[in-house]
């Protein structure tokens, strides 16, 4: 089960260092979108929903019209895994996209 | 511009009565929603979504996997006005149908 | 593989038998569905969506205001297989909730 | 009602001038679009669907996996109106986000 074993420090600090904007925030990968509108924002939320549940993991997340606020954990590890650094880059790519 | 004034104690409470599971939590009209899996709680927020935009009432709104919370207010009144009550109303519609 | 296999008239006809509403059209299996206006219609999309892409199975659909139409077939094994059942039912259990 | 009023053969040449992909199609503002994938492709449609319920103008429009076709036109005007060259420059702007 070595896919879900919780990352260390130095594993977390070298998977931020691709994640632009990412940062750690009680003890959660944490990032805060602002989109130009509610349309744009929701449109991010549309498309990461579909790829969320086919990822089976899901994000924290809330929004207010263009602002998006995700903070990810794997709460069955009880801290950060791969499955929230792989989960991160697939927001961060459909993101880019409405910004 | 009455449509916009912040309501009274007395407005708020009598238009909770009608509002099933919502209460003023913060000056806000709060709820919180568990649906049975990701597809029933995202099917419900993204219903939502296109209503929101249609009516210019944006939520403050989370999500965590199945469950959903609500909060609502007009900012540009420093309260709660006749435009949250509307928003609850149609977002209680859309949940009812998910839950 | 017997998962894809394309199914008999019989095993389509035992299928549809709990699937109500649907039946074979050009050969694939096909519902048209009404809701009372496109909120109702797109969170029905929207929750199908997120399950769709889960299931690695995608529909033929198209949407005009409430109403939605929706072709499965399997092209990988050039007719309805067991994959598009499966897919009617999911699609059948969120349209009940929209209806 | 100018607005509503069904645009002549040079109206709409004009305005498909400005709207790259776009033409004319059995009466009807027709588009196809090509996305990476359903994902991307239902991004689209949502961000679209939040804002198309905003302007009260709905498209027909069909989906399959990647693959979006939208067809415009106003029912109430027999033809093509200035209401559907407004939903085709919104669609068009939100499908290069995801395109």
């Amino acid at each position: 089960m070595a896919r879900f074993a919780k990352l260390t420090e130095a594993e977390i600090a070298s998977a931020l260092e691709g994640l632009s904007g990412w940062q750690v925030r009680d003890g959660k990968l944490h990032r805060e979108y602002t989109f130009p509108d509610f349309v744009h924002a929701f449109g991010f939320m549309a498309a990461s929903a579909v790829a969320i549940e086919a990822m089976n993991h899901h994000p924290e997340w809330s929004n207010v019209w263009n602002r998006v606020v995700v903070d990810l954990i794997t709460h069955d590890s009880s801290g950060i895994t791969i499955l929230d650094v792989e989960l991160a880059k697939k927001l961060e790519s459909l993101a880019e996209r409405m910004a």
